[in-house]
């Protein structure tokens, strides 16, 4: 296909082979609805359909609601969902018992977090982050500090290496992503959740780009609170419920702001004033969303069994992977690695950047390669080590290599520029 | 089956089969799937299951998210869904076009408008409402005044007679809904938007138990904010996304806290600062739920082409039926009608207080009779006029003669309380 010399592709192609075959997660594969002629690498945008999900939510739809209605908020324990489906995401992150749940998105849940950790350090002004970081996060910071109007102030470090020179005693909280949306550098939760703490403020982790793509360990490693996405390598479905973490010591004294029916001591009493429900449960709002939650639900069994120290094992060794392939097939043709070289240093995506990054991935897409754009020069490439193999990582690199050396994305149909998420 | 005369009861039975043959309503039952041997009068707690929204989350998983992956946030236009479920949701409660998005939950729509309107009324501390209204209401403006720290007061009125006492100069908002979850009595929603309106207040409707149950002008009665439920009587599923109303009037003025990236004027363009979308658009906060909103888009298929008038009309006379065959069948049987007698003055729902209404509740779900149970001694019944039948009225009349007559419901299996919702 693509023109580079013949024996590289060969051996890149037995080495691919070789590390499927040894590939400990490789029947993990087929636990999801993959479709024919897409090599998918944007599971950090939207994971893949497990047919696990999809029989779930027939079941939700047909029986739990068809049938069951009312009945089944107890019948079918919906009630207990938010705190069942975070039970499992809490192994996943290394979060304690009764420390994590399922609800609401990304956004909403890191109002409330931030807020709680904003009150438990109530002489303080400076909210820390980067100024790289998921814009939503920053938004959400920035609309709740106007809303404050206590003169809240978010520092934004340019770099990661700025991070420690912003942290002092004025600081509340430092909120951080932990895997970068755009270029997958992975930060150290352990030394700068210390870093917070060193300076008395707390460490408040969005895990979007993590949970479930390497190892978190929340507990262990100072976080004061977290959230993260269901929908991306957690395979919920489009626009999945979120979840959010609050660690057990702050537990009693937390409270925040969405304070809703759920969250409530006693949900179906109807007391017409507000008492918080004991532990991470305050920390609900309205009524969750049941097929969303039972969606993602399913989609944790295909996490049940695997390790996670495996499956960044295989999430290393696919990236590094990927990165020798597209560097080896395409070389000279304008890419060059953003993000760190080292796996360890970061998460399960490999991004380039390239001057022609828009046009090259409508065009990869239209050869059914998925990966996705991130202004304004960068071609992102997640790695969802539960599904997809090293063949997929070769295919890719050799596609892209094929459309660089051909030109062909250089169409004026590649062009135009859509909405892209 | 009662052991009341057979005379009225043959006298109901002839006219429930006779208004069921005359409702112009009655090809879209049809349209719901309503379980065999239940006679379900809860839709007002949860809506009963479309064929339509069973075949949309087929399509939304097995081909939208399953084939189509991250692509059909364009393809098949996610992304649109908040505004298109919104501009569906707007014929239904008179809401101008562009002035209503479906969303999060009723708690966490509540949240942001409530925070819109007080911050449009900035030096005013008191927020109106009523010690009756639904918990969640009171317990999100408790949240929301604790956040500000700015002494907002909840007012609340002990009766809806009450409540043009307590709105003054110094109020900021009156937050009502607009048919009381217990008993169904209906407020007037112009008189008590003027009411706020004359003493310079904005007016904030919840429409939890009106949408889709009765005609609503949200335009013409003068609403400034309003929010509502998608999974009572607009059928979107359990826990479906909620909605949330801004007068065009307030449109550019009006911001909200909750500025997550989906409010954002350029959410894909991931600019560090927030910048408000134009119009309603800037209410929405994170991720949306393409599943749950996929389900509530098709449930709402069943409204289409049905007059807001003629469900009204059908609504009254069920209710009516209702309350007559409950009278009639039961009488000295210890029930007693709670709320308003005249139709013209309830929402779609009858409420009768009983000293053992909630082991009466369970034993009527026992025998098929679905309605629900309201601290301290209320039987709720809802009656959906899209799929709800005068013969249902009478079969849950007569199955609570029967239980009544016999003492079936005093024995001990119906006495647990169990979790109610």
């Amino acid at each position: 296909m693509a023109d580079a010399p013949l024996a590289p592709l060969q051996d890149l192609s037995d080495r691919a082979r070789e590390a499927d075959r040894a590939d400990p997660l490789r029947s993990r594969r087929a636990l999801f609805h993959l479709p024919d002629g897409v090599t998918y690498l944007d599971g950090n945008s939207l994971g893949c359909l497990t047919y696990a999900a999809r029989e779930r939510l027939r079941h939700a739809v047909d029986q739990e609601w068809g049938e069951g209605l009312i009945s089944s908020w107890n019948a079918a324990s919906w009630v207990d969902l938010p705190a069942r489906v975070g039970a499992r995401i809490a192994r996943l992150v290394g979060a304690e018992e009764g420390a994590l749940v399922a609800c609401d998105s990304t956004s909403v849940n890191l109002f409330k977090v931030l807020s709680a950790a904003l009150a438990l350090r109530p002489g303080r002004r400076v909210i820390v982050s980067e100024r790289s970081n998921f814009p939503t996060d920053l938004y959400m910071a920035e609309g709740l500090a106007a809303l404050l109007g206590q003169g809240h102030e978010l520092r934004l470090a340019e770099s990661a290496e700025e991070i420690p020179a912003l942290v002092d005693g004025d600081t509340a909280v430092l909120m951080l992503t932990q895997v970068n949306y755009r270029t997958g550098a992975l930060h150290d939760m352990a030394a700068l959740s210390a870093l917070a703490h060193d300076h008395g403020a707390l460490a408040l982790w969005d895990l979007a780009h993590s949970a479930g793509a390497l190892p978190v360990d929340l507990s262990r490693d100072g976080a004061d609170f977290a959230v993260g996405c269901g929908y991306k390598y957690l395979n919920g479905g489009p626009g999945a419920p979120a979840f959010l973490y609050v660690a057990p010591r702050h537990g009693e004294a937390a409270r925040q702001p969405l304070s809703g029916w759920f969250g409530h001591a006693a949900p179906f009493g109807f007391e017409p004033g507000y008492r918080p429900a004991p532990g991470i449960a305050r920390f609900l709002t309205g009524t969750p969303s049941v097929l969303a939650l039972s969606a993602l639900d399913a989609a944790l069994d295909a996490f049940e069994g695997v390790e996670m120290s495996r499956l960044r094992e295989k999430s290393m060794a696919l990236t590094a992977f990927f990165v020798e392939a597209v560097e080896t097939l395409c070389e000279g043709r304008g890419l060059t690695l953003a993000g760190p070289r080292e796996p360890a240093l970061r998460g399960s995506q490999i991004s380039f950047h390239h001057p022609a990054a828009y046009a090259l991935c409508q065009a990869l897409i239209a050869a059914g390669v998925v990966g996705d754009f991130r202004a304004p020069d960068i071609l992102r490439f997640g790695f969802a080590p539960l599904y997809n193999s090293f063949a997929d990582a070769l295919h890719a690199a050799d596609t892209m290599a094929a459309l660089l050396a051909s030109g062909r994305h250089e169409d004026e149909c590649f062009q135009r520029r859509n909405t892209v998420t």
